[in-house]
C-alpha cells in the first residue's frame, strides 16, 4: 500500500519517497516546495487499515473498491484513505491549475496508526530536521453527525495495562479454596484500591501533573453540540454517569482521566457451572490521561502504589502509551481550518478543545513543538461502518474533503 | 448404561428395574432380601461418567475398556463403574457361595451424578417407602495416596450462583468510559461487600446455622494425615492460605464456608490491547457451605444483601444446590466400613468427620433420616486419571473393592 501511496504523489507532482522502518510498516513522505512562500504545513494521515474480518459481512471484496450507486465500497475507503487521497489530490489541484502550492507541503503517511502508532515516536525523533515545518494538520478525521467539521486541538493520552496473577500451576477443584489464594480475588482487591465508587483514581499523586482546562478552552465547552439523547438512545443506557445534566456528562467526557477495565478473564467461563479455583487471572486496564499527564510517569505511579499496598503477586505489563496533546485556540492553524471548513461545509466547524479518543497528535505538538489540528473529512464513523464490513464514504464526502484540505492551505497561508 | 447395569444386576441374582426419570436420567433400583436378617443397608452408585474429551488424547477407545497389563483403560473405570461393579459382585459372591446375604440390600445407581444430581432430591422424595433402610453406603470413593481407604462421614454443601450486571447493548469505545457505567466495576463492587479480606463473608446471617465441630468429630481431625507438602508441590504453591500450620490448614479446610469466584469474563480477553468500555460482565461464584446452612436460605441472605446494598442492576441465577450432611462418627455403619477397611487394606481407614467437597449425601441423611457414609475402592484419583484420559483402575483395586463392599456387609449384619 506504501507504494500504491508514494505512486499517487509523484503523479501529483508531489516528490515522494518510502522510508523503511527496521520493525514496523514503512512511512511515505512526502515534499511539495512552493514559489511564493517559506510557510511550511506538514500533513499527518495513515494508509493502513483494519483487518476486513468478518468477510462473510461484506457486499464485495474489501479491498475491490466497488462503486455502489454514490458509494465507495471498501476497507479503508472512510478511515482513513478518503482522506489520504484528498490531500493528494488537494495539492495536485494547485499544481496543476496555478502551477504552485500557497505553501510548503510535507506530508508524513503512515502505516500503522491502527495499532496505536508503536513506531512514529523514534520516525520522528530521527527526522527532525526533515519534518520543520510551522503547522500541522492531522487529515485523519470525521465530520459530525449532522455534517459539520470537526477540529480537536488536542487528545487525550492513554497508558493500556495487563495486570496478571497466578498462584496455583492450573486450575484446581474449588473445595481446595481454603487452603489456596485465589488470583482473581488479588485483582480484585487492587482495584479496589485503584479506583473509588465515585470513579477517582485513588493512586497516589494521580491527578499532579493535570491541567484544568484554560478559560479559552472552557468557553470552546460550551459551544459543543452535545446530543445527548442520541447517545444514551444507540448505547441502550438509561442515563449518564455521575453527571446531572448532559453538560455536566459532556464536561466530564472531555476533562476526565479515566480507568477502565477493558477485559477481565479467570477460571471457568463456559456455561452452567464448573467448581474451579482459578490458577491464574488476567485483568486488561485502559488509562485516559488529559495534558500534562505523561503516561511512563503515570506507569511508575501505579506500580509504586501496587508495591506499596503489597500486590507484590501482580504482574503488570504495559502495552500501550500515548501521551496526551494540547495546541491552543488561537493557533493560527486552527483559525485557518475554521475558516475553511465554514467556506466548504456552510456552517462553523465544531471546535473541541480536546478530543477524549487517542492518538499520536503528541509527537507533533511535544517532540516537534508544534501547533497541531486534527480534523478532516470522513463522513460519520458510524454512518460510514468505519471499523466495520460494508465500509464507504460517499464520492460526495471524497469530493468535499478535497475543497477542505485545499482550503486549510489556503487559509493557513494567508493567515497573519 | 443403565440397561447394562441392570442386566449386571440381574446376572448377579439382584432384582433390578429401571426407574425412569422424566426430564433426567434413569435411577437402576435393586434388591435382595435375606433370610437371616430384617437389617437392610442402602446403597449408592452412579453409572453416568464425565465426557471423554479430549478424545485424541487417549491411548485407546474411552469405550473399549482395554486390558493394558493390569490395568483396565475406560472412560468411567476408576469413576465410578469399578465402584458400581464392586457393589453388583459382592453380592453376587454371597449369594453364589453361602445362598444368602446377610441382610437386606437396596441399591440406587443414579445417571446425574457427574452433573450435580438435579434429579435425585425429588426421586428420593418420590420413593421413600421403597427406599427404607437403616444405614446408607454411598459407594463412590478412592482410597489415600498411600493406599489407605478414606471414610467420610458427611459432605460440604454448596449453592453455585452466576451474576451477571449488563450497561450498555454491546461493547463500547472506552473513551466513553466518563458518561457510562462499566458492569464489570459493579461486580467487582459487589463482590468486594460480600468477602473480606480475611476470606470471612460479609454477607448478614451468613454463618448464622454453622453448627462447629462436636468434640467427636474434632477427635477426627487430629487423626487424619495431612500431606502438606506434597498437596503445596503438586499445586506449584508456597504456603497455605491464612494458615501457619499445616494443621491448621487441614482445619480450614474441613470447617471454613468458602466464597470462590469461579470464573469471570468482560470486554476483550484476547492478545494485546483493546480499548473497550465493556457493555456487560459475568461472574461465577461457588460458595461452600458446612453443616446446617441451607443453599437456599443462603441464596435468599445473598440476594438480601445485593439489594440492600444497592445492586439491583445484578441479576442472580442459581446453578446448583447442594445441601450439607452428617453422620455421627458412633455410627454403627461407620464403625462396620472402619471394621471392613481394616480387614480388606490392612490398615485402620482414614475417617474424615466432614469431606470438603460436596455431594448429594444429604438426600440420605436429610431426607431419609438415615446414616451414611462415603466411602469406595477407587485407586487415588490423581492415580488412576479420573475426570481425565486414559482412566483405569488397576484389576487388583476392583477385586479388593469387592471384598471392602462385602466386609462392609458382613460388618454391619454383626454389629450390635
Amino acid at each position: 500500500c506504501a507504494k500504491i501511496v508514494k505512486k499517487q504523489m509523484e503523479v501529483a507532482g508531489i516528490r515522494a519517497k518510502i522510508l523503511p522502518e527496521k520493525n514496523g510498516n514503512p512511512v511515505v513522505y512526502g515534499e511539495v516546495r512552493s514559489k511564493s512562500s517559506a510557510k511550511t504545513l506538514l500533513i499527518y494521515g495513515h494508509y493502513d487499515v483494519q483487518p476486513p474480518e468478518p468477510l462473510e459481512e461484506w457486499v464485495s471484496g474489501p479491498f475491490e473498491a466497488k462503486m455502489q450507486g454514490k458509494k465507495i465500497i471498501a476497507r479503508g475507503a472512510a478511515d482513513s484513505k478518503n482522506n489520504v487521497s484528498s490531500c493528494i489530490k488537494a495539492v495536485e489541484a494547485y499544481l496543476k491549475t496555478i502551477g504552485d502550492v500557497p505553501l510548503n507541503v510535507k506530508f508524513i503517511f503512515e502505516g500503522e496508526e491502527e495499532i496505536g502508532s508503536p513506531h512514529l515516536p523514534s520516525f520522528i525523533e530521527e527526522n527532525r530536521e526533515r519534518l520543520k515545518a510551522d503547522s500541522v494538520v492531522c487529515y485523519d478525521g470525521d465530520l459530525d453527525e449532522t455534517g459539520r467539521a470537526e477540529i480537536s486541538l488536542g487528545v487525550k493520552g492513554l497508558l493500556y495495562v495487563e495486570l496478571r496473577c497466578r498462584k496455583a500451576r492450573e486450575d484446581l477443584h474449588s473445595s481446595y479454596a481454603p487452603l489456596v489464594e485465589n488470583p482473581a480475588w488479588r485483582l480484585i482487591l487492587a482495584l479496589s484500591t485503584i479506583k473509588g465508587t465515585d470513579d477517582r483514581i485513588l493512586v497516589k499523586g494521580w491527578y499532579d501533573d493535570v491541567e484544568p482546562f484554560t478559560p479559552a478552552q472552557s468557553r470552546l465547552v460550551g459551544k459543543i453540540p452535545f446530543r445527548a439523547e442520541n447517545l444514551l438512545r444507540e448505547w441502550g443506557v438509561k442515563k449518564f454517569l455521575h453527571a446531572k445534566t448532559a453538560r455536566e456528562a459532556l464536561k466530564r467526557y472531555l476533562t476526565e482521566p479515566t480507568c477502565t477495565i477493558c477485559g477481565f478473564k479467570t477460571g471457568y467461563i463456559g456455561q452452567g457451572s464448573k467448581t474451579v479455583l482459578p490458577g491464574s487471572a488476567m485483568l486488561k486496564l485502559d488509562f485516559r490521561l488529559v495534558y500534562n499527564q505523561n503516561p511512563r510517569n503515570q506507569l511508575r505511579l501505579l506500580k509504586v502504589h501496587l508495591r506499596s499496598r503489597g500486590f507484590d503477586d501482580i504482574q503488570v505489563k504495559a502495552l500501550g502509551f500515548l501521551e496526551p496533546s494540547r495546541t491552543k485556540p488561537s493557533a493560527p492553524i486552527a483559525k485557518a481550518a475554521a475558516k475553511a471548513a465554514k467556506m466548504v461545509y456552510g456552517t462553523s466547524p465544531v471546535v473541541l478543545p480536546r478530543h477524549p479518543a487517542s492518538g499520536p497528535d503528541y509527537v507533533f505538538t511535544k517532540r516537534l513543538g508544534l501547533d497541531s489540528i486534527w480534523t478532516g473529512s470522513g463522513p460519520p464513523s458510524a454512518y460510514s461502518h468505519a471499523h466495520a464490513p460494508h465500509e464507504f464514504p460517499p464520492v460526495a464526502h471524497f469530493l468535499a474533503g478535497v475543497k477542505y484540505l485545499a482550503g486549510i492551505i489556503h487559509s493557513y497561508a494567508n493567515i497573519a
